[in-house]
């Protein structure tokens, strides 16, 4: 079969196409043929040695897809032959919190991802995706979509009426402002790009700031809400905007701590935290029972993910390119069709 | 009535007795005969103007005391004359989420405090304390106890069989510990000082770590829970320790920032929140809800508050600026009678 | 100014117009001028002595209404003259779980309600009402409305992908099915009327039986479900169906016990409560704290009340001998324009 | 191997000893040498035909047990030869709410139980047990405890200063109260037995009444808790006891609905569930989660289960026989040694 797979080296240039023996299902696994694929930031960091530079080569990089199961092993229960599937990042991770041995049961690193044309896994490492999604935009929802749900639901409570604060438009960021707004809360995004505001509305923000225009957004988002602060910040810049977060958020506000996309060490000054009773939650995707209860989610509300793009198996690698450049709004997929 | 109150400037020289007329207790207030009161770190902010350097001046300090009622005016129902009751640090936060009036409700400044031979406050801001208790060890209730209540109990779920890291043997952290205990808890301390490390240990903690001997700490509570880190930690030494409480605590574990008393401006790598989903909350004291369900607790397992030393209201002075001195272990305190 | 009152015995003969001196708001009260109200079952049986023999008499009969702020005593913060207000059918609960002092301060009985041109309550007593619903759609929320907005958020932690069965098609019910959809779950609807049901369905619901045709409708519900079961049931019947609801609800489901129409002493089996380890809740209305956060719901997820008709405040007594018939739909409000 | 098993018929008589092949542990799974188990009152159900008559035979009877691991098939990591387990109840049930299939994976009926010299199960379906305990102590955990765990924190959240109200001194009611004391609650406990009452009283009840002269002992306990009523009452009498139950537990209060000694069809009028907003909770022993919490809590308060009289392996069926009778306080345990 098929695969891309990182080898030699770090780097886009050692991302590469190459032929592996097609895997059999042991004792409780499943095989699935994939049919879609999708890029998420850790996956560009893991393929540029960023991640993890002691990461054993070669690897399979990607650690979200959708495949059809086409054979199972002895002891198979959960699944089918012919369920379609979605990869579950954190392999191990079934329910509640994780530890150190659950975390490192993810796919696209330490172990091999999806960017292969067949893949064996446990069966509890996969989940029935909605039936309203086609396959690729099934493939966005294991790291981006679960994200995004665990900070505004499993950890967060959002409800009717709160307001969200979301920084950005990257793929977690447009699934929690699509979450939010389901779960009948109100959002305020920002970006640096007028056009990437305007598709927010479009997809129903209620207000947008551009923090080029306006780098105090903090304050504008205190005006916005009364003088009150925002309920919940899904943060993904880090170091780069924290401090203005704390500043946005309301008393007793949560702010979910999703990425650091603009670094992670910080001179910070931590008495808001204190003083405004903050919870910084820190958010690492999240476990399968989440995965499920998101997907019974996105099916009621007939939630589609926005996707960008979508590269045939063979131009993975322009994938990669074209998602480091960071022009994108929604997610990036590979199709093996 | 003989008042303390600061006047004509910051610091502890402008800290004087004076004279003011006796309130009465108009709609829905009651008039309290203050028997004892307590000192907290804030406090010594206050006095000398670090707190709050446009706090308006005369004010009477402190936010903790016990008091008699002996008159109520019209319309009271919570309480009758004769109760002994305690002060809430925050008169108007009655359960839930506070809201930026509520937290300007507090006792000791912006409002008048506590160390008046008689006090004039709201109904509902005072509470009833538990009858094992002296007075003088009620009055050490209001901010250190509920702030560790509200950290491991209100915010914090801690249950048995958890480890619950504590910082340092000042008024909160031995509540904290005795706390912790009392709920089924292993409690690891760290001081500077052998002396209140052994004491720590007849109250029952688990183990002792002296951060002067071991700098790295948190490694050493890594190996204590077999590399898995302790569950919950109470911080309270703010920008000199966050980095090391990170590393100490387990995935999926609580922070509870409590105090910065090493600093809250700090250069912080924020990345083990994100990637050990590790929760970081600020505890601003508690809500009167809160005081009365830990007043439920501290009755029913007989705790007692580990007192210091008590001064006579004439000596209040001295009583801060012993306080100031940092030799204490556990509550400092001013007797009326 | 006018007034309606229960007056010299029970039973709708003597419910008749009165006139009672206008009253003035003391400290801490405030003054309407009534513009809506809105009957709800409870109200039925008070005026004909079934809820409670022995309340004094005369009684302004109501618990629900709508009302302009006209005049505030002293000490007034919470609302300001001009402002629209609901009554709160529970005048001290504000939030948490209620005592029995609490549960006594009920508009309607014990306490006067609603029926009057003018009333006087205490400012906490009342709670501002969503800018999207007209007067007559706003009175209708305070205890119908927050019913089944206790059952199913409160106390019942509904969430998107969750069956919810609603038995009727009475006040708490359309709005349980209105809450439970916005909320992302799907809805069954029991009623004996073909109409009511072609109703709900236009609403929204997912399911209907006709209970009339299918009088063994649990296991409908259980084949509905793929054999499992709904997540929760808005229980309204009491005694004539709680014993088919514990087979409709799923293993670990909950049933929100609201109403006892079809009476409240019953031979019940309780084993399946045991076997199926199902949580039976009871639910009385909610805390002004659950209606503040149930009108955020309203507004963001534009949510309209049914009303069924409208009776000039002249003819209320019309409005009850409506209402007791039971061929409404929806909500029978009061206008006092 | 020996075993105990119910062959040819159902009662006492037809519960024989008999010999099997020694079971071989396959993928996933691990043979134990068991050391001890105990009986609970299901059990006696079972052998007698009255929980499930349709029961295939022959059925090792019994579900709770510890043994040594002795040997482990391929695959599995959750537990060592050496270690020293006790069995999960409910074997497929790992956290949070189960379904039917899992309700279904019990020991004891249908699956095989642990009156065996060995068994086999999935590594899943074990526990390490306190080290505190002895073995014959440990084999009282997997139903008694852990249901009154359930109950009281898992479905119950009782905390310190609430008052929870046992009844009689059964092996669950045994736990509730040594639980619910190690929590910080008062325990009131109902017995007809003025020798069972005198040691609940030494091992720490608050209260206690004696219901056979005292059969109103509803309106004792409302007496008792100052007219409130009990936070918490722990029903194991089902329809004998409900409707007291009802109006024992204050407003907002819960009862969990753990057995049903005394019938479960009940004449029972259920307007209290509705005006008092009471809880009835089903419980059905519990999680494997569940059951690694509480033996954190049983190790860190150092509980020692109470345990009536220990019979040797051989005389299996007179310990079924004298548990029939009903004089036991405490555990009936089997000695395999």
């Amino acid at each position: 079969m098929k695969v891309f797979e990182i080898q030699g080296g770090f780097g886009f240039d050692y991302l590469s196409a190459a032929e592996r023996p097609r895997p059999e299902p042991g004792h409780g696994e499943v095989l699935l043929r994939m049919k879609a694929a999708s890029i998420n930031f850790r996956d560009i960091l893991m393929v540029r040695g960023h991640y993890n530079p002691r990461q054993p080569l070669p690897l399979i990089p990607l650690s979200d897809g959708v495949g059809e199961v086409v054979a199972v092993g002895e002891g198979v229960s959960r699944v089918e032959v012919g369920d379609r599937v979605a990869t579950v990042f954190c392999q191990r991770w079934r329910s509640g919190v994780p530890d150190k041995a659950k975390l490192r049961s993810t796919l696209g690193g330490p172990l091999d991802g999806t960017l292969a044309e067949y893949m064996v896994l446990w069966e509890g490492g996969v989940v029935k995706v909605p039936e309203h999604l086609s396959d690729i935009e099934a493939a966005t929802l294991p790291c981006a979509a679960l994200t995004a749900w665990s900070a505004l639901v499993t950890e967060g409570d959002i409800g009717a009426g709160d307001t969200v604060l979301v920084q950005g438009t990257g793929g977690v960021s447009l699934f929690a402002l699509q979450f939010a707004q389901a779960l009948g809360a109100r959002v305020i995004v920002t970006s640096s790009s007028a056009a990437k505001l305007e598709t927010a509305h479009k997809l129903g923000s209620w207000q947008e700031i551009n923090y080029v225009d306006d780098p105090k957004w903090a304050k504008t988002v205190k005006e916005m809400t009364d003088g009150v602060g925002v309920d919940h910040v899904v943060e993904v810049g880090g170091a780069g905007t924290l401090q203005q977060s704390l500043s946005a958020v309301r008393i007793g506000g949560q702010i979910s701590l999703i990425g650091v996309l603009a670094g992670s060490s910080i001179e910070l000054n931590i008495l808001p935290i204190l003083m405004h009773r903050i919870r910084v939650q820190g958010i690492l995707v999240g476990s399968r029972e989440g995965f499920e209860t998101m997907n019974r989610g996105i099916a009621q509300h007939e939630i589609r993910p926005v996707v960008d793009r979508v590269f045939p198996f063979e131009e993975a690698r322009e994938a990669f390119v074209y998602m480091a450049g960071g022009r994108h709004m929604g997610k990036i997929c590979i199709s093996f069709d």
